[in-house]
């Protein structure tokens, strides 16, 4: 896992897209956050909002995103154990970012 | 190239963000744009300007940009020859969204 992100801070020129690509970029992650932020907030839910992501690449953008305090992660012990996540204060700067983005895929959408 | 690229227009649910994803999701593709924007709008120019990329995903992200007309690419017949690539008008209808990634991504970094 380590190995995978050993370029994730690498940002020669302070550029502010490269920071945001560091930090979420990739085929995956914006679209966890956001089926997370739509109530998606379990695994299993996760797999039926995301169909096309295998279960290992799911497992890993969870972890990544906890690691970079996007997401949190909360274990309720009970039988059956049941994890769900939720969008950390800090993850929630990325709301409007990902809101922008959702508005220029619908307009896409209909052209 | 065709392969790689045959989950571009699944969509399941008509998400605005998937849509966004399938178009210029991934590591490069919207650093690429914003290079391209930025000036940076030949070949040997985007390399410095995104250092951390090989030749051959680059090869490969302009392809795929010129492909879905997000940019385009002109070949100046001259010794030596010369391409330049530049944003469609198409493409420019993401520039508001790069916009906001890059504010996200200037703000993150200072905090």
């Amino acid at each position: 896992m380590d190995n995978k992100r050993k370029n994730k801070d690498f940002n020669p020129y302070n550029c502010g897209v490269t920071h945001f690509l560091n930090k979420v970029g990739g085929k995956w992650k914006v679209l966890v956050i956001h089926g997370i932020n739509n109530g998606y907030n379990r695994f299993s839910l996760l797999q039926k909002a995301i169909p096309h992501i295998s279960k290992q690449m799911l497992i890993n953008q969870l972890k990544e995103l906890v690691e970079d305090k996007i997401i949190e992660r909360t274990e309720f012990v009970q039988i059956p154990p049941r994890v769900e996540y939720h969008i950390s204060a800090y993850g929630k700067t990325l709301l409007p970012v990902i809101l922008t983005i959702q508005e220029w895929g619908l307009k896409d959408m209909k052209a």
